[in-house]
C-alpha cells in the first residue's frame, strides 16, 4: 500500500515529515508562493510549494513537513514538499470541484457523475445513505433478524401489475421484481424475522423529482406479532438506529450539508386514517400530498415530532395480503410513516391464514395460479406477521433536504437516463 | 408482540411457567403420553402433553412449566401445557421436516422451498451465508471502505458480451448488469475504498451444479495500492473476517452441518501462474478445474493452507482493464484465490491511466463509445487501484460442502427455474 497519513490525522504529526496522497482539489499559484489543496477520503490538506504545480484532479503523493498554520484546514500545512504525480487527468473537470457551492445544474452533474461526485457536497448524501443502511442492519441484527437475498427476476408481474420491466429469460418472458414482499413473507416461515437491503425496479413512466426506475429498498418482516403496532415499534427502532448511525458515521457529511437530524420520540405519534380524514376535512379513500404535509406539520406542532404514523388505511386501498382491522373490517392493519411532509414507509400486518389468502384473491377476482409459490408458505402454517419497506433514496432526500431524489444516488435510472 | 421465551433460553426459566411459540416440528402420540417438539428461530423445545395434539407445521403458542428432563433437547421440557393454535396448515408438508437427514431430493426441495427451508439442515447454509456477509461488511467498514449501490440496469453489454439478459427499458434495449465492476472502479475516484453486496445476473446457458442466473456478488475496490498484493492483503482480511463472523454468528448451523471452518494463514501462500503451469506440467493459458484441484491439494500439503493465490495470469485471458505486470508484460497483475479446489475469487490491479484504457481498447479492437461513462473516471484522474469479487453462493457451497450451489440460496434462478 502507498504508505501515507490521512489528511484528517495530519495534526497528530506536527513537526514530522510525512507523505499524504490524494487528488489536487485546488491549485493556487501566486507571485511569491503557491498552494495545493490535496483531497483524500478523510478531508483536505494544504501544501505550500513553489514553482509549477500539477492542476486540479491530478492524483498526487506529497511528502512534506507538517507545520502549524492558523490559515490552513485542520490547523496544519505541509511545507518543503516533494510532489509526485501518480496519474494525470486527460482533461480539466467539467466544473470546479473546489467551489463551496456546486457551480453546475443537475443534468451536468448527472452526466458527469464519475467526477462530479468527488465534490464534497455531492458525495455527502451518499455517505449519509451508507451510514443509514449500516444503522438499519445493526438495529435489526440486534433484534434477532436474519439477512436474506431474494430473486430479482420473477415469473409473473403480480404484486401491482403495472410498471414492471419485462425481461427475456432464456426465451421466456419474466419480470424485474418490484419488491421482495412475497419472498420476505415466505422467509418469516424459516427465520421468523428477516430483512433485505436490495434493488427494486419500477418502470415508472413519469418524470418526477420523487421517482427512480431502480431504488434501494430496506425491507423487514417479522412473525409472532400481536398486530401492526408491533411492526411499528420495530420500525421506530430501525429509524432511530439509522439516525444514530448517521450521527456517528457521517458526521462531516451532516455538518457540510447543514442537515438537522430529527429526534425520534420513544413512541412516534399515531393517528387513525379516519381521524386524519376528519382533521383535514376529507372523505377521499387516500391521503393527498397536501394532506400528508398538513398532518406532518400538525405532528410537529402538537407532538414535537417530525414523524407521524397514520394507521388503518381503508382495505380497498391496500394490497390483497393486508390484514383487516378485526374491530373495523373496512379498515386495515396497515400504516404509513410520514416524515417531513411525505410518506416514507409503508407497512402493516399481513394475512397469515391460507384460507384468508384464497378468499382475498377471490374477492379481488384474481386467479390463484400465479401466486402458487407464495401461497405455499401459508399452506404449511404461518404465524401472524407484518413488515415494512423504506426507500433508501427517499429517506436520504428527506433527511438532506435534496430537491430531487437523483441527488441521493450515484447513478440514477429514470425514464430518460440509462447512463453513466 | 406475543410475549414469549425463546426455546434456546428455556433452561434459564426452570421451575417457571412460561410461554413459547413456534411451529410443531414433530408430534408423537403414544398410548399413555404424547410429545410435541416446538421449533422457533433459536431451536427446539419438547412439550409433554395429553390427548389430541396439533400436527406438524401448526403454528402454536404453548404455556407450560419448565421442568428438568435429561431426555429433552436443552435438558428441560414444558409440562402441564395449555396449547393454542395460531394458524393451521392447509396440508401436511411434502416431506417430514423433523427427520435428521432430509428425506427429499433436490428438485422436491427447490419446488417446495417455502416449507423445505424450514428444515434445520436446509436453512443452515442460509445462516452461514448471512453471517459471512456480515463479516465481510464488518471487516471492510473497519478498513475505511464505503458501501455503494450501483445500477443493475445498464445501457450496453460491455464487460463480457455474452450471457447477458436483455430488458425492455421504456422501449429501449438495456441489459441486466453482470457485475458492478465499472461502477466500483468509478467510485474509487469518490471514496477511495468501496464495496457492494448485491445481485448480479448471468444468462448462463449451461445447467451445471456451479452456476446460477442470479447470484450475490461481494465486490470491493480500493485506491492508492502499490500493486495487486495490496488487494490480496485486503481480501485475506475480508475472508478471515467472514469466517470469524460465521464462527460467532452461525455456530449452530456450523455444528449441525458438521462444517470444518478453515484457518486463514497470516499470509495466504501465493504462486505465479507460470509456476502453477510448471508444477502441473501444462502450457495452456488458463488453469483447468483439475489443475485447480491439484494446486489446492498441494497448498494443503506444502503450506497447510486451504487457500492459495495464483497470481500473474496471462494478459490475454484477463479483461481489458487488467493492469499488466510491469516486469513481465505478457502477464498480469491479476490473481485468483483458490479455496478447496475451486476458484473462489477473481481480482487484480486495474489500469488507472486514461491513455492506457484507450490503448487497451484499441488493441482489442473495441470501440470507445460504449465505455464513455466508465472512461470519465480515468479522464479526470484516478489513482492506482484494484479489487476483487467473491460469489457468495459459491463461498457458502465450498464452506458447507454442498454438492449443488442451489442448496446455498433460498430461491435459485437457472436455465429452467423461475419459481418459486
Amino acid at each position: 500500500m502507498i504508505s501515507r497519513v490521512m489528511t484528517a490525522e495530519l495534526a497528530e504529526h506536527a513537526g514530522q515529515r510525512v507523505t499524504i496522497a490524494g487528488w489536487v482539489h485546488r491549485r493556487r499559484q501566486l507571485k511569491s508562493v503557491s498552494f495545493l489543496v490535496v483531497r483524500d477520503r478523510t478531508g483536505l490538506a494544504q501544501v505550500v510549494a513553489e514553482g509549477d504545480l500539477p492542476g486540479e484532479e491530478n492524483v498526487v503523493q506529497v511528502t512534506g513537513t507538517v507545520t502549524a498554520s492558523s490559515q490552513a484546514p485542520g490547523g496544519v500545512e505541509l511545507v518543503k514538499p516533494e510532489i509526485e504525480v501518480l496519474a494525470e487527468p486527460g482533461a480539466p473537470p467539467p466544473f470546479d470541484l473546489y467551489r463551496p457551492v456546486v457551480p453546475a445544474a443537475l443534468p451536468t452533474i448527472l452526466d458527469h457523475a464519475p467526477v462530479a461526485l468527488r465534490h464534497p457536497l455531492l458525495r455527502a448524501p451518499l455517505e449519509i445513505s451508507a451510514a443509514s443502511v449500516a444503522g438499519f442492519r445493526e438495529t435489526l441484527d440486534r433484534l434477532g433478524f436474519t439477512e436474506i437475498h431474494t430473486p430479482k427476476i420473477v415469473a409473473s408481474a403480480t404484486e401491482s401489475g403495472a410498471n414492471v420491466f419485462g425481461i427475456d429469460y432464456f426465451g421466456r418472458p419474466a419480470y424485474l421484481a418490484q419488491s421482495p414482499q412475497f419472498y420476505k413473507q415466505t422467509m418469516v416461515g424459516v427465520f421468523e424475522r428477516v430483512y433485505e437491503v436490495g434493488p427494486v425496479f419500477r418502470a415508472e413512466p413519469h418524470d418526477t423529482v420523487r421517482h427512480l426506475a431502480q431504488y434501494t429498498s430496506l425491507d423487514a418482516e417479522l412473525g409472532f406479532v400481536a398486530g401492526h403496532r408491533d411492526v411499528m415499534a420495530v420500525l421506530r427502532e430501525a429509524v432511530a438506529g439509522m439516525l444514530e448511525s448517521v450521527r456517528r458515521r457521517a458526521a462531516s457529511a451532516v455538518s457540510s450539508l447543514g442537515v438537522s437530524l430529527p429526534a425520534v420520540p420513544a413512541e412516534i405519534p399515531a393517528i387513525h386514517f379516519t381521524e386524519a380524514q376528519r382533521m383535514t376535512s376529507s372523505d377521499e379513500p387516500d391521503l393527498s400530498p397536501a394532506q400528508e404535509r398538513w398532518l406532518s406539520e400538525w405532528a410537529v406542532r402538537e407532538h414535537g415530532s417530525e414523524f407521524l404514523f397514520v394507521t388503518g388505511y381503508p382495505m380497498a386501498k391496500r394490497p390483497f395480503y393486508t390484514h383487516p382491522d378485526p374491530a373495523r373490517p373496512g379498515y386495515s392493519n396497515g400504516f404509513d410513516l410520514l416524515f417531513r411532509g411525505l410518506e416514507l414507509v409503508t407497512g402493516g400486518q399481513r394475512l397469515h391464514r391460507h384460507e384468508d389468502y384464497l378468499t382475498a384473491l377471490e374477492e379481488r377476482g384474481e386467479p390463484v395460479e400465479p401466486y402458487e409459490g407464495y401461497l405455499q408458505a401459508f399452506r404449511y402454517g404461518m404465524p401472524p406477521h407484518g413488515g415494512f419497506a423504506l426507500g433508501l433514496e427517499r429517506w436520504t432526500a428527506r433527511l438532506t433536504g435534496a430537491a430531487n431524489i437523483r441527488q441521493t444516488t450515484a447513478f440514477p435510472r429514470d425514464l430518460h437516463r440509462l447512463s453513466p
